[in-house]
């Protein structure tokens, strides 16, 4: 085995002889030659692995599902915490339901204004895993300003009675059955968000793949939920390479969201601490002029997240409302 | 082999035990499930695959890159198409380089103005190929105003003496010491596209991958060598989902580009036979609206393509400039 | 995309670029390029598919599993066939349970003293689908001397009267709960096959993975379950590359197996129409001779398969007992 | 991503994320599920990986080819290193070619009467990485009977004055143009080996893949050329599941190799120090007894390896004659 002559038209394909492989669905992968595989661990919810790929850089798998990859995970993180903090005159408190890997709170902190950043997971080995082994969220992880809490959500706000200038939906998708389900209903949104929102408090969720095809699975259906809830709510995108999709997010309120990009990049400047990589005045205006299929289907949708709409899937072994 | 506990476990994967695998790029792998391999052929430049996939539908694959797919190759054609002729005051003859797929005429000939359509592939086996298996492009190819012409395209357009409204490029990137890099030159765009353009002329050609990390491969550099020849320039881009990545295309011409959405919105009624299923007004403004990062590297792109710039790399045993 | 630099690089991976991919076992896979797929088809119990592969040529695979590759299955077949048929002085009815493949019949129909096979499959789809496609046993198929019944081989077994000289099991491996299991245990050896062979009969059966590692899933508890019902019992094992294993076959009877080497290939050339691409004397005595590791588990396996033991999974959705 | 109703589904796909993948052969591929990349290297020769995988251990990789396999590779080493010490009447001094691996010393080690074992390598790098990580053969490399040397083993043997007992090639296959060429060619087994054998000495080679097709690639012809050479030549082989093929050695002297299956086994009890766990009598008459198609077509070889025989490929960087 080995000779030269195979060796040598071998050494490229020997760098490439270790891949991480993703199902991104049934009948379509995604794979990623390996440098290493850093860190493996495990919570009693999830199986937790840093690995460090070619194309991505180091990436946070959980469950075999790509959370973050180190060269683009500011593109999800500038979409889901910058358009609620800016469009909100003075955010001064936030609320994360999940955002556990600390790339929220790390985007969140460096708005000038920001004096409390509460971080909600329910997994604390993710949680510590992150803190140790994600070198970029160092800074944040020990930012005076977070508190960090290890308990679901949900229980959590119930639970509080402060209000918060913005809450940030940072969780797994609501696939019914699901353990964050329950996270994403009208009622939850009605009885629980809004409450724990202050005068002109802006929510914000993740919500799913948003590709043309891949938007009806949740995208529009988080839309639309919020927007019984919600007067003003303003769906937006982009296109993530480590995902192989395009990701969307849904911002809500009762107060017009009215900046256009020039007010938006003014803001950027006087609130935002540092260059963002991702967001600005015209990113912003793209991401949220949705393409023509998008933008029928969420008009179009009628489904709405209720706790009786979901049929929940038994034998889970696990109830537990994970981070994104 | 394969009792039934096993075999039910494999009823699915068995579903999903063909594959289709293309190395997007060294260390990234796309692979799809595989329902059947419809026809394979060969030409003098290129291997030709036509492959029925389950994420995607039948996919055209051309020596192991994907083409185009079934389900989305409407959003790469739409927006090649589109953007070009209806910002055209009357769009009457069109020159196709490549485009031997077919699908580009077809877009271009549901425009009620068009006359006469050249489409100039250098590959008649692929043409012959798609001309007999991609149904959805028939009518296109039978269409009396088509008239197909199997040369090489610069060729083509340096024999010719007529102008045309609308010369689209649909071609390979320019790789230096490919087989399209003479087609994507400074030189090419000032002394053949620009001289066989018509008074208000457009030139549109496909740009390459577009993504917020790929876009500096060939996108920024074909933007910022037609700045050079034409007065107004419009890039714009779009994720297509089966070729993994964001994907870019440049506009052309002396005549300023005025239409706005709702401007374009009309003119595709009035212009354009049946319904758009990916441009409209919206989408284009979405996608002519670049994010900050691409934006910047466009701006600040210095890089001009030009004969000299070229390092032709040798033995390639082709010049072929096949179709994209 | 594809310009010819990179198609060039490409051109052999293009060839490439299609797989089968089998699961050999958890964590371990087998992947052939795929030339073609050339049929699939589907039974009440099991999918299959005939591709057409390019380092083992045509494969039959039936629920994700290779059954058999064009350039190996004889390894497999005159393996299971001929020493039981060498061994028996004048074998002239045999009984195939399974086997509607056609090649094991192929093999048993080479020999000259054979007047009467039948072929008892319970999947009348599978056995068209090879009787149509896998040409190398058309002519098995139309041999005036073969009977094809469609039914569970017990039953057939159990319905019928005459005996045979030789039966052979051509079937799914003893997975409890399994199509095939009651196919293997001790009382169907006893009160099916045993009154079914004719004086000086001998029963043959495949018996599953039998390398070093692998042979003790089935091959030794095969083994050690025929010992406590004939006399003699031989088991002998033999490499096949497409299965990237060692395979395994257990020989039967109450009259001792006395050819050597010699004996052997003596009646070869009497028995046999044609030339044994594989078998011969030598290769018998090496197949039969198990290595140290093998040896020592069979003479030290204890479990026995009996109905009893059996731990039937339910929900099977079919009893089908396959072919091999 | 990753709610629980698709974490569960892929809790196990999870654990499987992670693959080495080999091409085999081009249109062949062996794909192991990866726990860990334990450590990785690079010579001035040859890229260095130690993997820990699930099918089977810890696996030894350079320039993308598999080397050993911790669950296995005592097949190969027990073959390489038994036959040919047991065959010799008291194998004192041993000379290998090769092994920086450790494994084959480590067998000749336990070997009563062995006083002096040369191991020649090329590779420093690699001898250094096999004895930090490879623990199984550590005390093997800390046995003061071990004298290491890195030198190419032609030279090496050159430079010597002493004779050998035995001397044993565990060396890339001579692929023509590869860096081992020279070191299975006829007039170095004539002028180099055979001179540095004492009276009754032994020469023992891997000899590449000996499967059914795979044989012919140099088994074949490096049987012939010692038969060229030496008197007596015995071939062998062994399936090796981590290799996914049949592995051969070829065993050379000017003395008969009389020793049957039981005198080899009582050399075993009185020579060797602990278990075997592959090699005994019985095990060695199997190996020793090859399948038709190979014995034939090792009788009809004609092809001898000779410098002239040899096209020398350029360009290869390398004339590294590595391990095996």
């Amino acid at each position: 085995m080995g000779d030269v002559s195979i060796s040598n038209g071998l050494t490229n394909s020997q760098r490439k002889s270790c891949w991480y492989e993703e199902e991104i669905e049934e009948n379509l992968r995604w794979c990623f030659a390996l440098k290493s595989i850093l860190h493996t661990g495990a919570s009693q919810y999830q199986d937790i692995q840093l690995l460090d790929t070619k194309p991505f850089g180091k990436a946070l798998v959980i469950d075999g599902k790509l959370q973050s990859a180190e060269i683009d995970e500011f593109i999800y993180h500038e979409s889901l915490v910058h358009p609620a903090l800016l469009n909100h005159p003075n955010p001064k408190t936030i609320f994360i339901m999940g955002g556990g890997e600390g790339s929220t709170a790390r985007e969140i902190l460096r708005h000038k204004t920001v004096e409390k950043v509460i971080m909600c997971d329910i997994d604390e080995e993710v949680v510590d895993f992150c803190k140790s082994h994600l070198l970029v969220n160092k800074e944040a992880f020990y930012d005076p300003r977070l508190e960090l809490v290890i308990n679901d959500a949900r229980a959590e706000l119930e639970r509080r009675e402060e209000v918060y200038d913005v809450i940030i939906g940072d969780l797994a998708d609501p696939i019914e059955g699901g353990p964050c389900y329950q996270l994403y209903t009208k009622s939850f949104y009605e009885l629980v968000v809004k409450p724990r929102l202050s005068q002109g408090g802006i929510f914000v969720t993740q919500a799913g793949p948003a590709g043309i095809f891949s938007h009806t699975e949740v995208f529009s259906c988080i839309f639309n939920t919020l927007r019984q809830v919600f007067k003003y709510v303003v769906p937006y995108s982009a296109h993530i390479p480590s995902y192989a999709d395009t990701w969307g997010w849904v911002m809500a309120s009762d107060n017009p969201f009215t900046l256009n990009a020039d007010e938006l990049d003014q803001r950027i400047k006087q609130m935002i601490e540092g260059e963002n990589r991702y967001l600005d005045g015209q990113t912003f205006t793209s991401s949220s002029t949705l393409s023509k299929a998008v933008r029928k289907s969420l008009d179009n949708e009628t489904h709405i997240y209720t706790e009786g709409s979901a049929r929940f899937i038994y034998g889970h072994g696990s109830n537990a409302c994970k981070q994104h």
